[in-house]
């Protein structure tokens, strides 16, 4: 650690906050508050305490010596060998441990977090903030590195790409998992150069709908992906987190159905039959199909209505009414998908996975569902529905037409254009696709990043004028502050500040990028532009999230991982179906103006376009398999060293035993004279004769019986060397081609 | 080992067959047969050698005592264990290694196999037959247990299914990778049951090209790969023989393009460019072409000469030119699929693999290209252009009626008949499929099985007969055997024709159940009794296969394997691939007269043909997700004694690092008298005040110093019991609600 940031945050790890709860549970708050210190004291943390807001505590916490951290570092390193993280076993000098291999903070801050809340068998002090008896647990959090934080922000806005050291650094500080996300939007955002400046010049040379650009876009998108799948087990070796994944943390709500005990090692065993969790699986088609129905009709309904309002009603309050679907889709679609989400997280939780991943796993697989529907239903109606069969279907919206009789002035406005008169828009598909690769990146950035701030400061100001206003009312509400030390008065006044923040989800990130890198590669063939527009936004997308990190939220807890997890399948998935969905954009919409079969549905040939997308698909999956081949020949700096490594650990094991690969010929047979050079002189004395009278009486000693035959078989050349004189008369007996040698005999 | 065996192998562990070479090559002959008995000796090895056949000598190897074959089986498992496939670590006892963990026959025979062959770096003899300086060694081989191989052969024959305990017998004889055949067998065989009993009622009930029978194999066929793949698994752990293929022995053959040393390990590397490999890989493109052009040309021509003779030629000499096209193809596909496979061979070769397993994946790859072409070509060719376009391709066979011209009699004959006239044989592709089913398989037993047992016999009587005529005749030709010590002369008799026995290749039997599970998948909804002839047949192939592996091949060297390898992804391949073609056979064949489209192309609808195509290949998809992530979830009692023995290693190494994941608190700090009930008492003696005057003594003594602020700040409670004082003394402070609690004070 910095001496700096030992200045400004008091050595302090970690910082519990804990909530008293309202005054009739108050003696059971009080009696939890005690359980909390003395379970942090058990398990070796030093606290403090001091005033949080109106009625909450800040529980500052430190290890209460550097040996009682070896000590869990040295357990934890241990675990780590044994499930293969480390190559080498950790040496058993544990009063050395911190120094001979130090802790990078995220790494220290793990492991308090772990102290603080892995379960007592384990030797933590098991609080579960939020849960169970620790419900007035309200965050367990460390604190920001505020100098650090400012240099990243000053420091990346100044460049363009981050360096491999400055994801390093990111990973030292806040964890692998969110340091993984960085490395993934960096490389996203790398690899968007080539897509953006091809994009550009097709959108300048080719136009829209260039079947050359698909191509190269579901190329670049294969490319990409197993780019990324290749750059995490670098990166993986990199920060030594390679199969940590495997290690999986038991999951606190998990409800065995059972507890047996193991017949080999005599645990306990929580038993959860995996076949009653794979009935309660199967609530996930009904899940899975109520959001299709659910999120589907509200979309549907108001695409429709859109239509008809923009394109189809001509009557008044035109311009009034044009916003209605918006306005329900804004309203109804964040409730609906609210609704889903809650209902796909009791499911997961019913589900009743034993570890946090398994867990997390099934939970990011709904999300991606949901959010899939979201995000490409509308995309998807416009590009298959409404372009196609727009003068088929619309005038079906007919029936819409009375809900809005009642403001109709005259019966000719009423009156839907016949098949014949309605023209569809030609530019609604570019427009939406032009919709979602820049204003809707805009208004997601402005939601996520600027509007939290602003409510942030709004709050704070609300606050400081309510104070002073009751100040002026003569009511002086005592500030929790007032009783600080003066020394602490500003440290305090940021822990505040930081505890009153939101937790940082990376999930969410993710989740955005995967989206985006859906559209891109199933509709970006609409509007060339889009990889542009999003190679701009991802610039600004990862200053942003960076921002979010280092202000908008509590410091993050750090944690391991070994990958971006689930979303990598997302987007393998969104690659599959992007060769599919441009295929057919392409065969429909591209030739002539571009602007696609205009509604005349008879002039799309469904066998060209199921062919197209056919060839498409499987041309996607012999590329998929072709790249994924030549990518995983290439060798790397990163796996050649760890391969040297796993050579030395392993040659070391062999060299202990005393078995070492090098040259070590194994002790010959101490009855055989192998030094001799050419072995002949050693049984010169020994006459041929002799050893066949030697073989014969044997022979006749013992002939028959059945054990000595065996013996006597291994006796008849009693060394190498007689072995091999025996052979080499044989050899004279043998006829070799030509009579010679017999003769010779 | 048994004492039946002791008695009839004379304890032979390996025999080495050294072949002399012609006359004018004796000198380096005799001398590289004074360096093998040699490099046998030096490596630990007890050598017997006699006479093999007129110009072979059988070199007899035992490992010269227990000890030194102690030492290799424990440099052998620390390797496994380093590799992680023991989970334990091999006791240190190298003694008595053999008799706490016994070895089976399989593993004596590796050990031994491994110390002659692995090179002399490594401790072995080098020996590398048919290669290199050991050219003359035409092979290595341990002798048949002829009791267990009678047993055997009379069990399986009164068995239908074999039973675990059967299978690892032949894991303990003849080593995993057969083993896993046998297994594959097994599994495959049983499950056939099914597909067996439905197509039967589907042949009885339904008739051929039944959908329903589509769906139900083609789910059959994802359920049984999904269920061999954990079945591998399963059986890895029972074999112990998980991650076995991590070992990766270096291929002999291996070229690299130059050594470099390690800066790591100071070891020598062997380096050889990915980059250039992938180059070299870049050839298996044209080959596959050549593949396609080469065997798909001479296929064609064949089935279009045959189409053209029996179904449009009328002329003379038909009943003797219906033949020719068989002819042709007997005579010309194994002429170019050996040429093929010859070329395969050198590319791999050529591609320069650095281990055996890279090398032989590579091989069974190309392998499969080939065998893939020689077996479906004609099927497809009558599944998807004879019946939906004979009527009009038929008249363009026109022209190889001008190679018959000579034999016509008169004109009439010659004319083709108009499409009008011709209609296609509605039964052809049906009998063709039986064909596959049934009688290629019978002829492949015949010549598989049989065919050797012939052949051998007849060479031998052949052999015997010209010894008895040269004796007749009066040239008394020494026999090889008659120098033999009469007590040896059966055995010897025996290993002679042992070594005279071709080697088993695992790989043949493997590549033929793959291609008859590709008819199974693909084609089988033709005739719905395919998968009951398969059946019956698969019943006799293991017998037969067993045959061939007791009676007709040498002992085969065991080898250790955790999977089937490569073939397992043929078979996902060919699953997918059912999904295809049985999609597109069922909708052009079925309904009405099951005949198909009998040659009217234009009642195909193409867009309906893709579409059923298009459905059912991602119904399969979505499909396999589902069933390889249900499998995945099973547990088993493999797995969980896996997951013991796993857990319990663990375990033991945190105990002995002092760190047992028992309840062991951590010791609390000195200074905190944490040992007291309720703490209350402890800190009784010190009053508030004294504390805070405490507290601000200090802070005035050092205030404002900025290194002595830490200090102060975690010496303001000096115990967790002041730390939870402090707190409810915050607490109290607190506005809860009420205002009770304020009042109070």
């Amino acid at each position: 650690m910095s001496h700096k940031t030992l200045q400004s945050n008091f050595d302090v790890d970690y910082v519990i906050s804990y909530r008293m709860p309202k005054d009739e549970d108050k003696e059971a708050g009080v009696t939890q508050f005690r359980k909390l210190i003395r379970a942090l004291a058990e398990t070796g943390l030093t606290t403090e305490v001091r005033r949080g807001d109106e009625t909450s505590l800040l529980v500052f916490v430190k290890a209460a010596d550097e040996k009682i951290l070896a000590d869990v570092v040295h357990r934890s390193r241990i675990k780590d060998w044994l499930h293969g993280v480390r190559q080498v076993q950790p040496s058993k000098d544990v009063a050395n441990i911190l120094t001979s291999e130090p802790l990078t903070e995220a790494e220290r801050h793990r492991h308090i977090h772990h102290m603080i809340c892995c379960p007592r068998e384990e030797g933590g002090a098991g609080i579960t903030p939020k849960h169970g008896e620790w419900k007035n647990v309200e965050a367990v959090f460390p604190l920001h590195d505020h100098v650090k934080n400012k240099k990243w922000l000053s420091e990346f806005t100044r460049k363009t790409f981050l360096t491999p050291d400055d994801l390093d650094e990111i990973r030292n500080t806040v964890g692998e998992k969110i340091a993984y996300y960085y490395a993934f939007l960096q490389s996203y955002f790398s690899f968007m150069i080539f897509p953006a400046a091809f994009g550009f010049s097709c959108w300048v040379l080719l136009g829209n709908y260039s079947p050359i650009y698909a191509i190269v876009n579901g190329l670049w998108c294969v490319v990409f992906v197993e780019y990324w799948k290749r750059q995490e087990k670098e990166l993986a070796i990199r920060w030594n987190v390679k199969n940590v994944s495997t290690i999986e943390d038991k999951r606190r709500e998990f409800a065995p159905e059972k507890v047996t005990t193991d017949p080999v090692t005599g645990e306990q065993v929580w038993f959860f039959p995996a076949k009653k969790r794979l009935q309660r699986q199967l609530l996930q088609i009904p899940l899975a199909a109520l959001c299709v129905v659910g999120l589907g009709a509200i979309i549907c309904t108001c695409y429709a209505i859109e239509i008809f309002i923009s394109e189809v009603y001509d009557g008044p309050l035109k311009s009034i009414l044009v916003f209605l679907p918006t306005i329900l889709l804004t309203l109804a679609v964040p409730t609906m998908s609210n609704f889903l989400t809650g209902f796909a997280e009791k499911l997961t939780f019913y589900e009743n996975y034993e570890t946090q991943d398994a867990h997390d796993k099934a939970m990011i697989s709904k999300v991606f569902v949901i959010n899939f529907i979201t995000s490409y239903t509308a995309i998807f109606l416009t590009s298959f529905v409404y372009v196609p069969f727009a003068t088929i279907l619309v005038p079906y919206l007919d029936i819409l037409g009375m809900t809005v009789k009642p403001f109709a002035e005259n019966e000719k406005q009423l009156q839907t254009p016949s098949p014949a008169t309605f023209t569809i828009n030609p530019n609604r598909l570019r427009n939406q696709m032009i919709y979602f690769a820049v204003t809707a990146q805009v208004v997601n950035f402005a939601m996520e990043t600027i509007m939290p701030v602003v409510t942030q400061r709004g709050t704070k100001k609300f606050k400081e004028m309510q104070s002073q206003r009751a100040e002026k009312h003569g009511g002086t509400t005592p500030s929790v502050a007032d009783n600080d030390p003066p020394e602490e008065k500003d440290f305090l006044a940021r822990v505040r500040e930081e505890a009153a923040l939101p937790e940082y989800d990376v999930t969410s990130d993710l989740r955005e990028m995967c989206i985006q890198f859906g559209y891109l590669s199933c509709f970006s063939v609409i509007w060339p532009l889009t990889p542009v527009s999003y190679f701009i936004n991802n610039w600004v997308e990862l200053r942003g999230d960076t921002f979010k990190l280092a202000v908008e939220c509590r410091r993050p807890n750090p944690a391991r991982a070994d990958s971006i997890g689930p979303w990598l399948s997302s987007l393998e998935f969104l690659a599959w179906l992007g060769s599919i969905t441009s295929a057919a954009l392409v065969y429909m919409f591209s030739g002539g103006d571009g602007h696609g079969p205009d509604g005349r549905p008879h002039q799309i040939k469904l066998w060209a376009l199921l062919l197209s997308v056919f060839l498409s698909e499987h041309i996607f999956l012999v590329v998929r398999v072709l790249v994924r081949t030549a990518i995983s020949k290439l060798d790397s700096a990163a796996m050649r060293k760890e391969r040297s490594e796993r050579f030395m650990v392993r040659r070391k094991y062999l060299e202990d035993a005393g078995l070492g690969h090098a040259v070590k010929p194994i002790a010959s047979p101490p009855n055989s004279p192998l030094k001799t050079e050419s072995g002949e002189q050693a049984f010169a004395s020994l006459t041929r004769e002799s050893l066949e009278d030697e073989a014969r009486n044997q022979s006749t000693s013992t002939s028959g019986a059945g054990e000595g035959s065996v013996e006597r078989f291994w006796l008849r050349q009693r060394s190498w060397a007689e072995s091999e004189r025996a052979g080499l008369g044989m050899i004279e007996l043998m006829d070799l081609g030509t009579k010679e040698a017999k003769k010779a005999q």
